[in-house]
C-alpha cells in the first residue's frame, strides 16, 4: 500500500501545444506502477486551458475547486466543484478555467494512454 | 461526453458484512459504461468503517474531506484531505473514520472488479 499527500507530489508545467497555464501532478503514475490506470491532478490558472484535442483513450474527471467549462464537439458545459466528467475515447475536448481562482481537477486515464 | 453533479447521483447504504456507516455513490459505474474503470464516492459516518477485506483488484483513493486511517497488513496510516492511497490487488485493507465529521473519498476500481 502506498499513501501520499498531494503537496508532496512534484508539479510540472504542461508544455504541449495548445496548453496555457496548466500544471500537472502525477498522483499515481508510471513510477507507482498501478495495474490499470493513472491518477493526475491538474491545476489551471485563471484564463488557462488544456489543448483542444482528442485521443483514443477515455478520461474520468472530478472537479475539486474552481470554475470552468469543458468544451467538446457535444457543446460547452459548465464545471464547478463536485462536477464529474466522462470523456469517451475519441471525443475532442478542452478544459478551460473561466474563474478568478485556480481550477483544480483530478483526471484519470487508463494505463494504455500514450503519455 | 457526460457531465454530472455529485449531488445528483443517488447514494446507497453499503450493507456488506463488516461495513458500518458507509454510503456509496457510483459517479461512473456500470450504467455509464466507461471502458476501463469505475469512480465511486464513499462517505463514512463518524466511527464508520469499510470491511477489512482483500480482493484481486486494486484501488486508487483520493481523500476529499475528513480524517481517518487506512489499515492494512502493512500497518495503519493516517488520512486527511488530499491524501491519496494506492491499494494493490490482494492486499487486505480497511478505511475507518476517526474524526467527528464525515470521511469522504473517491475510490476507483478497474472495470474487471467483481461488483
Amino acid at each position: 500500500m502506498k499513501v501520499k499527500q498531494v503537496r508532496e507530489v512534484a508539479a510540472q508545467d504542461v508544455e504541449v501545444d495548445g496548453a496555457e497555464g496548466v500544471r500537472i501532478q502525477w498522483l499515481f503514475g508510471k513510477d507507482d506502477a498501478p495495474e490499470n490506470f493513472y491518477m493526475r491532478l491538474f491545476e489551471l490558472a485563471p484564463g488557462g486551458h488544456t489543448p483542444r484535442h482528442g485521443h483514443p483513450w477515455e478520461h474520468e474527471v472530478y472537479i475539486l475547486e474552481g470554475e470552468g467549462i469543458v468544451a467538446s464537439t457535444a457543446g460547452d458545459q459548465p464545471l464547478t466543484a463536485q462536477s464529474v466528467v466522462h470523456v469517451p475515447a475519441g471525443e475532442v475536448h478542452q478544459f478551460r478555467n473561466t474563474g478568478r481562482a485556480p481550477l483544480k481537477f483530478l483526471c484519470l486515464v487508463p494505463k494504455t494512454a500514450d503519455y
